[in-house]
């Protein structure tokens, strides 16, 4: 068992947001390969250059050759790199890159910026920009083009709800605003010209416009890509030649409900068809049960929590899904503990058999795990009459009342919707 | 809508015991009848002495007369009273009585004990003895009769954990110890004498061995109890007679694997019933989904959280279930931050067809929902096959790395272990 790699040492992809403030440190922020090394693997660290895929022939940077009976692709995914803005590639115009040796870069040139501005208010966005703003010495700004931030996750509401906690944080945050153009001195950035005609002094800008498959080398060696660049595979992360796979942002995502192309690109839908190859490899004996990705996301910005798995008012516009939605809110513990925090549930269900088909939940912490047995849900199809008989577990330390569990309260609202339709 | 009780003030069942310290008021711990007054319910703070099931007519205390059309009882539990121990009803012998007033003179008379035993290592014996221990003036002792606390609900293994967090208390705990005798002087408690020989001098008891179905007043009706106590229901908690039900402790639970009588009294168990009742009170409209109980308990000792659901090795043995289980132990947020705790879950599944039958879940607070995830895939009858390509979502600050989400990780240990068979 072989695996290439063009770094040693990789990042925790998720956990780069926090190297900024909370961890304060790349290096506490890094996964080796000991586990697979552990396991008996054996590790190249050089980047590969060229593919034949018929003679499963890998051929690395210095010249190394190597052949093998079956590949994987897992070469991620790459930052979207706005060429199209004027000052993209200045000196101190900085990316989420998911490679420990650049964001080592960015960590030590950020000691020095006092005047940062970070363009793209998604989830990488959003937590580089709230964990920064909590450096005392630092003046952040987020600019975000639509209306609200986290708007490719979360619903209208819960939109709303998010960029109204990032207004609560020291974050300047400009919605509904573009950047034209990022200006320099000596080629270095000075400034950035935004759509409402402000120009922004900042020392330096952190894009975090979004992430494409990254496929050249799959390409190069001949694999065939969706429309979003990704390779194409089947339900067991098998590409069209034999043998070879593709698992992780590089490969081909479905969404769950709509079996439409999809793109979502998050580290627990990857390690969930990691899962489904590895148990595959030498031939299917573990079913893929949940055939598409439901893209279920966390995040906490403010010390709120929150999460969606799903469908939601937004991505059901667009795939032209019916739902009745419900919101449920009560607390997240014992109602008059002085740790106590509100947690809501909105669910979005069927409006003809009322099975659950999406869910957000936000509130305390208890919201990044609430949303996985919402996500099982979906993914078993449990209907909102089955949540009247649910049995769930409760205590006053960890959980809200069984009286009042926010998420069957959920449910039953939306039966009550249902049966006055 | 007409609802008897007894005291005007309810307690939160399940918060009793944060009376003692966290909440250190029982007025913080009550729960009143106003959401049901709110929705049109009407409140009589009146006993119920007599009840004519043919007429449905309701006599109170004070001799007043009701009739309707429907009746539910819903008449919960009562302590268990040793009165085969020698001493049991002397003064400052206490119970833990689902009673507001009852509640809050024990409060204030424990107030002045300064020499605490608690019989009974149970979850309320166990959290309450937590409590009070504190509290800075008491020393408390815990009497268990079996080897471990919490054996009724939880495996040997996680036994074993708890009772070693009650050790690392303040609390004595003393476990394979039962009380053979309470001593007094001039009628008040002065010592309990164990079987190990040993007089435990103290001021207080606070007796926890359990409850039983309160059913006297359903008995006398002529309603139909088990060999429980409980007044037997079928599956929409109607008893024998039209028009009567039955909801919570004092009714009949069946076990969710066994099919056989069961003795769980649970708020959460009480809670599906009484939802599963509403809807179909006025006619069976929403199928009760997950037919019988399946206890799923959760608790906090000194920090430490910990739940179970379903089958463990005590109750399988019991039952004679067939059983493969393992356990994953990592962390429950990104493993460098400092507020992470390690988190463990152990599963229990069937060595044919792999289905989820129980599973524990200890470590940090998240334990107390992910516990709520597994309880779906037991009621749902997930596969530890089905959890390879479960998708879950994954933050650095609220659950486990996705590459090790410790409930899919017990599950893969499982299928590991299936196939060596």
């Amino acid at each position: 068992m072989l695996m290439f790699k063009e770094e040693e040492k990789g990042l925790v992809p998720c956990g780069i947001p926090y190297i900024f403030h909370k961890l304060g440190d790349v290096d506490k922020n890094v996964m080796g390969p000991k586990p697979f090394i552990d396991l008996g693997g054996e590790v190249i660290t050089e980047k590969v250059v060229d593919i034949n895929l018929d003679n499963k022939i890998v051929k690395t940077e210095k010249g190394q050759e190597f052949t093998c009976e079956k590949l994987v692709f897992a070469t991620g995914s790459q930052v979207v790199v706005p060429t199209f803005i004027s000052g993209y590639d200045l000196k101190n115009v900085f990316y989420i890159k998911k490679s420990y040796n650049y964001i080592k870069q960015v960590f030590n040139e950020l000691q020095f910026a006092k005047n940062i501005t970070v363009v793209g208010g998604g989830f990488i966005g959003a937590e580089v920009a709230e964990q920064l703003a909590l450096e005392p010495d630092k003046k952040v700004t987020l600019v975000e083009s639509e209306p609200c931030c986290f708007s490719k996750a979360f619903s209208k509401d819960l939109c709303k709800i998010a960029t109204e906690e990032l207004h609560k944080t020291a974050i300047d945050v400009k919605t509904s605003t573009k950047v034209e153009k990022i200006i320099g001195i000596d080629g270095k950035v000075s400034s950035v010209k935004l759509s409402t005609g402000e120009e922004l002094p900042c020392d330096a800008v952190i894009m975090a416009i979004g992430y494409k498959p990254n496929t050249e080398l799959a390409q190069k060696s001949g694999l065939t890509v969706n429309k979003m660049g990704a390779i194409i595979v089947d339900n067991y992360e098998r590409t069209n030649i034999k043998d070879v796979c593709a698992v992780g942002d590089c490969s081909q995502t479905i969404g769950f409900l709509t079996g439409r192309i999809d793109n979502v690109m998050l580290a627990s839908t990857a390690t969930a068809e990691a899962r489904v190859l590895g148990h595959n490899l030498f031939g299917i004996r573990i079913k893929k049960n949940f055939n598409g990705t439901l893209a279920v996301f966390s995040t906490e910005i403010n010390g709120l929590s929150m999460a969606s798995a799903g469908v939601n008012d937004t991505n059901a516009a667009e795939a032209n899904i019916e739902y009745v939605s419900a919101t449920f809110t009560d607390v997240d513990t014992h109602p008059t503990f002085e740790d106590t925090h509100p947690l809501s549930v909105k669910l979005f269900a069927s409006p003809l058999d009322g099975s659950i088909l999406g869910g957000e939940v936000w509130g305390g912490k208890s919201a990044g795990e609430i949303i996985n047995t919402i996500s099982m849900a979906i993914q078993k199809g449990v209907t909102v009459y089955e949540m009247v008989s649910f049995q769930i577990g409760s205590h006053p330390l960890l959980t809200a009342a069984p009286t009042k569990t926010v998420l069957i309260k959920a449910a039953e609202m939306i039966i009550g919707q249902i049966a006055k339709k």
